[in-house]
């Protein structure tokens, strides 16, 4: 029997660890669900008969060096940081593995050693990054080979809530890590480049340099921008193109009331407020505004913020009960942002029978034979329940996927890898079809950075 | 003979060194100014016959050990952070030692051996840290010897330019270091409390919650918060009050203006703009705004930061020549803010009659058998010309009657000192008014936080 190990049985290993699993007879795959809680992997496998659960705490050298030298591979479904030790490990056991995290400057700094061994480190093979390197390549690749010369690559992933558990204003819940929505984008500007043009686009003004994005019949939805979208030109071969762009999408609004906190200076997390376990929410909220002992919280804050009366971005922060003079914050020496967290986990908490939605889209402008071109693909995920969510396949699919490919000796070029070229895109997308992770592709008018075709 | 060892001989040096040339033959002093560049000491003596100038490298071990044996007293004019070289050794020579320095950790810790030897290492004793000290709890000594309560402190100091020489729209030049000014604000945002409660402004919002200071017949100006207000709570004793807030003074509608810097994101100096040495005035601007390529750079600033078509801070911007599209950048792998300081300085380098100003203000609320009252102190000093300008002579003066203060013994307290015992300030406070940095004070009607008085 072949046995694969998986390091880290947490929330998105859910799909990958039924897809071996449920291959394992026909593949002959042992399973070995590894996790520091032995519980969280035991559930995870449910004593299915090809499956081994055991406790293993990553720091723990002779058990981490015993279990990965008794697989045959490994995936590591750790937190990014700890890869490192694992990785190690296989070099040393002579172990292929796979991850869906960015490749380190240390893991790629093993490059050589895993060329050398022949074997196959791939990274970088789950949802973002993962399916939208291997969408955007197979396009990319395509319009390239037909000897066209790309223009434009602009590429958007949102995590969020599914139509049907979709029913607050925000339009949002917690389908991933709240400490990460609470913080996204912090840190230095957004930088893209726009026809040619480098643009930034500061954390303060982040939220309201959105775009709209049609993605047809799954609706309308908004964009904003990662934080460097230029890093992609070398890894994707597109040091010419003219627009490279990368964002988050939203549902329509988010963005707009979430600057709301931006501008107030909720979402910081680099200072402790005072005595922040006594006070209340209306406290905190009136901690970012002027004093004023005649004028009311609410209207410190409209008139600060410039909120009109009429404006559906109040209906939002009245829904998370900011104002709310009585409920405790309760959290001690707490920064802004855990503050702030706490108070939308009140609200954006997923119910029992919540379901979760990633949504996927790419542009690519492009001219052949003196013609400008647009071609626009999509996708959208719904999740099966909050165990197989959106999120858990299409994170833990491809991972699945590759895994088993390298097994079989279908992916096989060693190295430290991510999942760009043909070789492994190809069959790793075509599966992913079965599981309903399917793209729709429209040609449309290249309209390129002007898409209200605008002119002087 | 005496010798005092002045290290640093800069700008701010000028006055400092001035005073205790004048005084040498009456107090028999030697006064020995070293700088690195023998030239900038050898211009501030002028050949004096009680003075001697010195090259000194402040990391030439030999030579520094060597120049604070032989000094009686020595004073630091150097940054900040190479005091603490300079103060071990004064430790080790048993000399005491003057800075205008905020004492820092390592330098607090010297605390004890200080106090052993019988040494004074007298630190804040410039203008701001160190007039705003001594001025400040020479009225707070009062109010609370009187047997009066303090409710509310308030302080604020500004460098700007002379009424005199004031002759653009923005109201300000360079008088001190412009890539302070630049990047003034960002870090962590301002914290300070008001009438008890605690107040939070982010950096991107620090521009537009000025308030109006009223200095009398020196004019009215704005205040801007600082860093951190409450750090003061446990120097000046002041735990209790209600209210402490420390502000940077600027002339009215500065702050309005630069917030236009803020909010594009110039003022960033956390990455480097791409081809930064060949992009114009111009493109630098664009960078920040969106692409659209049919609409003019001022149209898109205009709409992005609302900016009517009658708004002063428009020609304010007109002014720096931030459209202009044939000025160079002309600086390699330039941070936002390196590129904004080159624009700013092509219009705020002081000429060569120029003059600067220094103007500070404190307000001071306390309660008095069962009354509320409030002093306003506040003052302001003109520079003389470019070298003894009142950025100069506040810093300089201080610490120069300081120095002869403990060389004379009458400022005798050991340890690593700050200048708010009556010992200190008093006579220090006293000596400065012959040199025209003189504070007025009135009493004004109590109002708190509730300057316009408005009732519920």
């Amino acid at each position: 029997m072949r046995k694969i190990l998986v390091i880290g049985a947490g929330r998105s290993a859910s799909s990958l660890i039924k897809y071996l699993l449920d291959k394992s007879d026909k593949e002959n795959l042992q399973i070995i669900v590894a996790d520091k809680k032995i519980q969280v992997a035991r559930n995870r496998i449910k004593n299915h008969k090809n499956a081994k659960a055991i406790a293993l705490d990553i720091f723990n050298e002779v058990l981490r060096k015993e279990a990965i030298k008794n697989a045959t591979i490994v995936i590591s479904m750790l937190p990014a940081r700890f890869h490192l030790e694992v990785a190690k490990d296989c070099v040393a056991f002579s172990k292929s593995m796979v991850t869906a995290s960015y490749i380190s400057k240390e893991m790629q700094e093993l490059d050589a050693e895993v060329v050398k061994k022949g074997l196959v480190f791939m990274n970088e093979v789950g949802l973002d990054p993962g399916i939208d390197h291997m969408s955007a390549m197979q396009i990319i690749d395509k319009i390239r080979n037909n000897g066209a010369k790309l223009l434009l690559f602009e590429s958007f992933t949102g995590g969020l809530i599914a139509p049907e558990s979709d029913d607050n204003l925000w339009n949002y819940k917690f389908t991933w890590n709240p400490r990460n929505v609470v913080l996204a984008g912090q840190g230095s500007a957004a930088k893209f480049i726009q026809e040619g043009k480098y643009k930034y686009v500061p954390y303060h003004k982040l939220f309201r340099r959105t775009e709209i994005l049609d993605l047809r019949e799954y609706g309308k939805f908004e964009a904003l921008a990662n934080r460097d979208s230029l890093k992609y030109r070398t890894v994707y071969g597109l040091e010419d193109v003219l627009t490279l762009y990368r964002g988050t999408i939203r549902k329509i609004g988010f963005s707009r009331a979430w600057n709301v906190f931006v501008q107030l200076g909720m979402t910081d997390d680099s200072y402790v407020i005072e005595d922040s376990e006594n006070m209340t929410y209306r406290d905190f909220t009136n901690s970012f505004l002027a004093y004023a002992p005649y004028d009311s919280v609410e209207l410190k804050m409209r008139h600060y913020l410039k909120i009109d009366q009429d404006d559906i971005v109040w209906e939002k922060l009245i829904e998370l009960n900011i104002f709310d003079a009585t409920k405790k914050v309760a959290l001690k020496r707490a920064t802004p942002a855990q503050i702030l967290q706490k108070i939308l986990m009140d609200q954006w908490t997923l119910k029992a029978e919540d379901k979760d939605m990633i949504v996927m889209m790419h542009k690519f402008g492009y001219e052949y034979k003196g013609e400008k071109h647009q071609i626009n693909s999509y996708m959208q995920v719904i999740g099966d329940d909050q165990t197989y969510t959106a999120m858990a396949k299409t994170v833990g699919l491809p991972v699945a996927i590759a895994t088993l490919k390298i097994l079989n000796g279908e992916i096989k070029t060693s190295g430290v890898q991510l999942p760009i070229t043909k070789e492994i895109y190809e069959p790793i997308l075509k599966e992913l079809e079965d599981y309903g992770i399917t793209f729709k592709e429209e040609k449309v008018t290249y309209l390129g950075y002007n898409p209200e075709n605008i002119m002087d």
